[in-house]
């Protein structure tokens, strides 16, 4: 039978996105019928999902099996009363590669110090050699697939790695894994480079306040690619200003496209990439898509499910 | 017996390298009087050698057994005709960590295009997300201590990585390596980004001119931690302006300092580091001379010992 599936995300991404499915929904074997404008809400089996989509009321859709989110972050969908469906978040592989290479691209900068040497008027020639890395703390807050995969990585580069996590969890010998109140202090007291790899929670949200900055050590460098919320902003500018930090660099604002006059653009201590840190990719994600579309056609649970209570 | 040792390196070392190396003497079992100014010169038994140091003339060292340089880079010292005894180089995995570190950064630095976000006056909030890391092609000419290591960690980050050098060798099954005048061809022509890591020999001298450059493919990014004669500056510079070469990160130069008047300094397609891509670690390059010296009075063969021929 025909498993009919609504991409409802931005429609500039039904291009891209058409093709990329319907490989991989013939790849799976599945005979799906895929629309960006069904006729009837009510015949729709699966939804592929974006928050700045279409679709903000899912009462309609009462034959839905799931909603297949196209984002990993999944805070603005979350809570939405309508959706009585499974909500499943993408865990896409391509989505992954790029935030590893970006956190380890940008871990690595700021451990060489490249930025006196990219920006370098004066032609000054000094010789002034980084430590090692093995002699480099790095803190990751969040080891979840992004997390994880960022922390295996340094630590394959002989970072000294620690991370926090909600609950304890084991990973690769060489990590710290830290978890509770009193394993964040102790995970940013030693956070010469922190990254932040939350997912936004109620619990996360506004985590790096005044009291949180003030637990790094002199000089620390703060990276943050998971969400604008994690951080209150008034109080990183004032731990830039204080020289307790000595630069952010931020992929993710609480407003995007950062607004032009935000002080974060003009700060001579802060770095803004246009939340291009890790992006979800095509190929893979529909892989990801067709893989819980036939798992759900063949009654088999559902692949990232997001649990309502956790929020992610 | 005690072993005399002469630390013919440069003067300013000398306060760092003494507690280093009677560690590492200590450690090693070596019962060794270290001087850097030894009474005689025929009583010595072992030359800790830079280049730069107080020793260009090797005559009077009869007795001496090696001379263990203090540098991987032995061009200057290879072809000296009063150097008759085994002459060692230096292959410190403190600074092959440091290596692998500089160009994993770099090369990810210009994967993901970092320098439009570090520099970004108009504040543009442009996303452009680069390929992921198993979609670009690097291209690392030598494979030794260090181009090996380098080329194995970009492959464990995903690079397509093809190598070349002299003469066939095996490397890890995902990383290609070619060599011959053929190889080098290919190796230039799917090279978006370009790592020089060769010795310099008078086979490599001037290996990088207008034509091996012209065969890079368009918008090419060159970075060279290896040595500043590897490369024919201005055709370098030439192929820069015309687009061929986007940028050039360059850590290593025909005059050190750069001189303030080089074209480099003011290129704006140029990254000048100031010779620090890797640097001897005292404390595991003491290690590696105690072994050496160790295996010398053990009538064990020398570790790392240089082909005169070859060059290094």
């Amino acid at each position: 039978m025909t498993v009919n599936v609504f991409f409802a995300a931005r429609a500039s991404l039904w291009n891209i996105y058409r093709p990329a499915l319907t490989r991989a929904f013939a790849k799976a074997g599945l005979d799906a019928s895929l629309s960006d404008d069904p006729s009837d809400p009510r015949s729709v089996d699966y939804l592929i999902h974006a928050p700045n989509g279409p679709v903000t009321d899912f009462t309609a859709f009462t034959r839905a099996k799931a909603v297949l989110s196209l984002w990993a972050g999944v805070e603005d969908v979350v809570g939405n009363p309508t959706l009585v469906q499974p909500l499943c978040r993408m865990v896409d592989p391509g989505l992954r590669e790029g935030m590893v290479e970006w956190v380890t691209g940008h871990v690595l900068r700021h451990h060489l110090g490249m930025d006196a040497h990219i920006v370098n008027p004066e032609r000054a020639w000094n010789r002034k050699t980084p430590p090692l890395a093995r002699d480099r703390n790095v803190t990751i807050l969040g080891l979840g697939a992004l997390g994880a995969a960022c922390a295996e990585t340094l630590a394959r580069m002989n970072f000294r790695v620690t991370g926090w996590r909600r609950s304890p969890k084991a990973l690769a010998s060489s990590i710290v894994c830290l978890s509770g109140e009193g394993g964040l202090k102790k995970a940013l007291s030693s956070a010469e480079i922190l990254v932040l790899l939350l997912p936004l929670t109620a619990r996360t949200s506004n985590l790096m306040d005044a009291n949180r900055f003030a637990l790094l050590p002199e000089g620390a460098i703060v990276i943050n690619p998971g969400r604008g919320d994690l951080i209150v902003d008034e109080a990183l500018l004032e731990a830039l200003n204080s020289g307790r930090i000595l630069h952010a660099t931020l992929d993710v604002f609480r407003t995007e496209p950062l607004p032009a006059d935000h002080p974060f653009w003009c700060h001579p201590r802060v770095t803004v990439t246009p939340h291009i840190a890790a992006e979800t990719r095509p190929d893979s994600a529909a892989r990801v898509i067709a893989e819980n579309i036939r798992r759900g056609e063949n009654g088999l649970p559902f692949l990232h499910v997001v649990d309502r209570t956790a929020g992610y």
